[in-house]
């Protein structure tokens, strides 16, 4: 007897799954470095790792779970190219992943999106479909390039193939930095999230994991509170990386493998973004620097803790700085 | 019979000298890592490696000669303080040594340096002269402090352990990546290319050094022509830490050890800062980013080569960057 299809759309998740996830993406992403600073933690009185994802390639995690996506995908279905709606670090990481097996990649972004991000994603190689900047316009743009081309789409995170992808980084920096007592990871759609904690509670149980959210996008947050999904009506935060919904396949894990999400302001984020650039010398996106603004409000008490940050991205228009003129 | 006493002043170099300046200093400097960039290498059809001293102690290399000259010094002499007339990493890198010495630091700096170049050197807890901008008035206070103190002078170049100290570098760099074709290296005042050029002499002698200078402090470069020191009148360039002209220990180890000068335009010095912000996630100073702007002119045929590039330093005021309104 077939089992009901909820159960059978349900991805049965195991350590195999993620170690089979790394090994595919393996010769496609880097194993990014983990950088410390003393100074901080002097100030913290713990000890702190980053994981450095903005030194990945296309400047973000997004790369592994687009990566695994695609290289997990039927050959003959992906031969009909793949779509996202998207103008952010994932439809970079589709169009590179894209173009590495020789398949067509689909972008739909709003006619608003910045120069520098369309730049970004037509230089790997990508086909981009401008179309008006709302959900219906965006939706209805997806559709046809799907009806017209048979590409498939490529979801930003309520997928298992890009959860076990983006899980890679936290098995990395398990491996890297053994005995962490907690693991902070920033909180959008989930998917990193999602990833890091089924990662953590295969490779190193004993460790923690805390989500970090911006106030302004803090629908998992709420979720969490409520024990369902709550999507935030408008959500505004300097974290454009951060603005999404938690999903049907995310939310589950989060509840399941983290211990609690903790929300910061963009003024703290834009502070703890400042610190990386400043102390570490690293480029970090304000979504990158979420984290890192939840371990400086003092809200969890890690002193003497061992405390591993992933640093999701580091994509910044250079001449929109927070702290400057022109930001 | 005594050797004429110019010889007795003379430095002698060896391999020992380093390795004990190496084992002298690295309780107390970050061994950095040594980053590449895939983009890069595509361009250039070279490999190219960066050692990071952008993420070292203070922010910059200074540390390593500054650590060097301090605890190799006689401790009752030491004990009487040290001096330096800067307002740079010098300063910074020989507050933090004395500090960790527990010996007394005095910086004179002019009264017209950025205040968050005082605070830096402050926050390490030396002791801040301000000055007339004025070379006498400069002059006239150091002496004055060390009339009243007795405090030594740390010159930031002109001095045999500075050199043994910053050499340190380069001994990881060839370690960490053996096979280099060249190293490209900044020329200030030529502390950090003369021990480059020792280094690599003694550790990887089929190794190239190049050195890398701003057009608008060019005094290494002619020097090189002329076969003598050459001071440019007023030097002037976006990259503040090269201001400094050649000394009389340094130019004879670029003469014997540097294969050749390229210089760059400020205009070059800033496309490359953008690119190591933009493609590499680093934050690196205009004086950094020197020779991979030399390296982006494409004067040295080095396809095909491995390309070994000290990034000096990341300490830039983020509310003045040369791609803003503010810059």
């Amino acid at each position: 007897m077939a089992p009901p299809e909820a159960l059978a759309d349900a991805p049965v998740w195991s350590r195999q799954v993620l170690d089979e996830a790394r090994r595919r993406i393996e010769p496609f992403v880097h194993r990014t470095p983990v950088l410390t600073s003393s100074t901080l933690d002097e100030r913290l009185g713990a000890r702190v790792f980053f994981k450095c994802e903005n030194f990945q390639k296309i400047g973000a995690f997004k790369i592994r779970g687009a990566t695994n996506a695609l290289r997990s995908m039927d050959p003959e279905r992906r031969a009909r190219g793949v779509v996202t709606h998207s103008s952010g670090n994932h439809a970079q990481a589709v169009a590179l992943a894209a173009r590495s097996l020789g398949v067509a990649a689909h972008v739909v972004m709003p006619r608003t999106a910045p120069a520098v991000k369309r730049a970004a994603v037509a230089g790997y190689g990508a086909h981009i479909l401008p179309c008006e900047p709302t959900l219906a316009a965006r939706e209805e743009t997806t559709a046809a390039v799907i009806e017209e081309t048979g590409a498939v789409l490529v979801h930003p995170y309520n997928d298992a193939a890009i959860i076990a992808g983006q899980a890679t980084a936290a098995m990395e920096l398990v491996e890297d930095v053994p005995g962490l007592d907690v693991v902070l990871v920033p909180v959008g759609g989930g998917g990193l999230a999602a990833g890091t904690g089924l990662a953590v509670s295969y490779l190193s149980p004993e460790t923690r994991v805390v989500g970090a959210e911006p106030t302004g996008a803090d629908d998992a947050f709420r979720s969490f509170e409520a024990g369902r999904i709550v999507p935030v009506a408008t959500p505004t935060t300097i974290a454009d990386g951060l603005l999404a919904t938690v999903g049907t396949l995310t939310f589950p894990l989060l509840r399941e493998h983290l211990e609690r999400i903790v929300t910061v302001t963009d003024e703290q984020i834009v502070a703890a973004m400042r610190f990386l650039w400043e102390r570490l010398k690293i480029v970090v996106e304000p979504s990158g620097a979420v984290p890192l603004a939840a371990l400086l409000t003092g809200e969890l008490d890690l002193r003497g803790r061992r405390v591993g940050v992933i640093l999701s991205g580091g994509n910044v228009d250079l001449e929109r700085l927070p702290w400057t003129a022109g930001g």
